[in-house]
């Protein structure tokens, strides 16, 4: 393809932004970066995203696409090389699920699980998440979500792979452990060991440092 | 394709249900119709959606597909015949994401607009709503979303054109009007009167009894 101008407007630190990386350096598409400063919104990142006024925008020939998971499904369906979702429609239409059911399920339930102050609820708050994570282990039937090589879902559970264990740690908490999940655990630690995936992986400690921030705060309005 | 086995699992009057009798309708598709009661789930409805437990599940060949937009995905895939989504990838990618808007904004925006006691509560939910309303209006640009002909944001918005209005006459609220969303307005009448589309719709009494009921027991509550 001729003349081809990708940028992707993000910051560092995004699960979703991670998202759209991940599927780009898979087919292989050069891009430009271009980090966003949300508390004081660019004209570019209004003039692509006049709805939600969020990230990641993809820009490709000047043509705006957003929501991560509608950004990846767009770059397997144009760019050739390493299929991201399955041929089979009935895969397919599996993959679609599993990513809508982590969207729609994991962010809500793992913050809910670390910022409640009250100790009730934060227990019944870990049990919804441990129910959904149940639901991944048994889906897990492969060395990925994919199979034998990752995909759509994959692609979509980095939050679990990476986010949650950092949560848990600033709370010193043990919601996502070798123990209670062994194969969704197992998945976590392949997934990220391959070198696409390494290569996408935002930095910790900004990360910890954030969610850290964000636990202190509660834990100070609580008292 | 031989041996073709197609069954739905839904209730009458659901708009999420409904997508998916246009999209079978559309493709032409014989299919059998097994009504679920939700307040005494069926070992089927259990066996074929263990992780959400609701209705809309397409089954065929004893295979499970949930999620409407998922399934109206899947049918579009499978069957020839005239297609959902646009072939053009980046057609495509906005098909995704106004459905995908629709599914995250409107439902809860059009039910709290009715159903909230408080004035100026409702006030607020109200123009919440407006404000999804004229995205739309924006976006429409042709007699349907999907063009000239209807799509799979048409099929998505279903909701709008045959529900809202009954929510809001159930109110006695003039929430969705010619006069403040003409082209959306429009839209409206010119999709339900598609023979596909007329033929899909449920019957209107029993839903306009559902909201109603759920209107009054709110205002029994509130006084």
């Amino acid at each position: 393809m001729a003349q081809e101008d990708v940028k992707l407007l993000g910051v560092i630190g995004s699960p979703f932004i991670c998202r759209v990386q991940i599927a780009l350096k898979l087919k292989g598409v050069e891009y430009q970066f271009v980090p966003q400063d949300l508390q004081n919104k660019s004209e570019e990142l209004l003039k692509f995203n006049p709805i939600h006024k969020k990230v990641p925008v993809l820009v490709h020939n000047e043509r705006a696409i957003n929501e991560s998971l509608v950004i990846v499904e767009y770059i397997d369906e144009v760019w050739k090389g390493k299929s991201i979702l399955p041929t089979d429609p009935y895969q397919r239409a599996l993959a679609r699920f599993w990513a809508k059911f982590i969207d729609d399920k994991i962010y809500s339930a793992a913050w809910k699980s670390v910022f409640t102050v009250n100790k009730e609820e934060r227990e019944k708050n870990i049990k919804v998440l441990h129910e959904i994570f149940q639901f991944l282990e048994d889906e897990l039937k492969d060395k990925f979500f994919g199979g034998e090589k990752f995909g759509f879902v994959d692609i979509a559970a980095i939050y679990i792979a990476f986010w949650v264990p950092i949560l848990q740690e600033t709370a010193g908490l043990q919601l996502f452990t070798n123990e209670k999940f062994p194969k969704l655990y197992k998945w976590s630690q392949e997934f990220m060991n391959q070198p696409t995936i390494k290569e996408c992986l935002p930095p910790r400690d900004p990360i910890f440092a954030f969610f850290k921030g964000r636990c202190e705060s509660l834990l100070a309005l609580a008292n």
